[in-house]
């Protein structure tokens, strides 16, 4: 299917607002592609495809979750299905087979140990594409136009932060990304002379 | 070993801050333990041994946590290793076999999921002895006299959030307990029904 192809068919899957916010992710995703160098086409095809099922209800999510072979920790918080689900479906759905691609899909919500770079740029653009105005995204915008793990390692803190002032479960594998990323960070920054902090697994 | 050996013997080693800290943590275990219907006794042991190792050097920590058999997950935040030390050694250091204190004393600082009561009360006991002095510890206090798993989730939050704060690594087990103690008390505020936020495991 070609990219046009699949604009189309995720634009009759989204309401007008989650498409909107699905054009801002491709290109923020093509953009953060360009400057850490990345697979651009892939950056693109992963974006447009992230939220596919974003907008269904929880029942067909688990449903359909289940009969993908979705892995089971991921039933625990609901927020995170649509990712594995478009993921799964992805080589029927869209005829995208490219692994890196559909893990880029499966973990953009969480992240995960590990990331290659296309699931941290579509990640992250998924955080900081242009239609997105919460508290700290300029400075995220900032960070991501030199630093993509220190920009991750930040949004995921700030997700962290949001579950724990909701109640909300925090999932593991988002603590295991963000520690890991800011590992990252800090090995790059002692390597370059830069300052660090006191990260220390 | 009787308890007033067991006291003169952390009393040797530690610091004298640092034992006054685990006497506030002795005194307050022995009241969550009556107030929530803990045993006393395993209360106070667990106490006066859980920071019996807090003070040694990294290098002696990791090689007698090597040498003990601790988990190797231990291992990634040093912070982490007294506690474990004491637990594996707690047999022959002090007499102590019972698994439920010596669990209390080796999950001290990360918590872990299916705490058991007395495994809770020391995590909080730790956190919350009249010696502490940090912002929200008096609110703790104020949540702890009737709910114990909503103190003791707050107070992992805090030290998530504080952790944020520093850029160190936040260890999975502690996320993995908050998730299942704020569950336990959406759960109980259903079942006497007090007021629910939106946690949604």
């Amino acid at each position: 299917m070609d990219e046009s192809s699949i604009r189309l068919k995720v634009q009759k899957e989204l309401s007008p607002r989650r498409f909107q916010h699905v054009c801002g992710v491709v290109q923020m995703a093509e953009e953060l592609a360009k400057r850490f160098g990345s697979d651009v086409e892939k950056a693109r095809l992963a974006a447009w495809i992230h939220d596919f099922a974003r907008e269904w209800p929880v029942e067909r999510l688990t449903q359909t979750a289940k009969e993908s072979g979705v892995d089971p920790s991921f039933f625990e918080v609901k927020e995170l299905l649509h990712g594995p689900i478009a993921a799964a479906n992805a080589p029927e759905w869209f005829g995208i087979e490219d692994e890196d691609v559909r893990n880029a899909v499966r973990y953009h919500t969480s992240g995960r140990p590990g990331m290659s770079l296309l699931e941290k740029i579509v990640c992250l653009a998924d955080a900081i594409e242009p239609g997105r105005s919460y508290p700290g995204v300029e400075q995220l915008r900032q960070i991501a136009e030199h630093d993509l793990e220190e920009a991750l390692a930040r949004q995921m803190d700030g997700t962290i932060q949001f579950l724990i002032k909701c109640n909300q479960p925090i999932f593991p594998l988002t603590v295991l990304a963000r520690n890991e990323l800011w590992e990252q960070v800090q090995t790059k920054k002692i390597r370059t002379g830069g300052s660090v902090s006191s990260f220390s697994t």
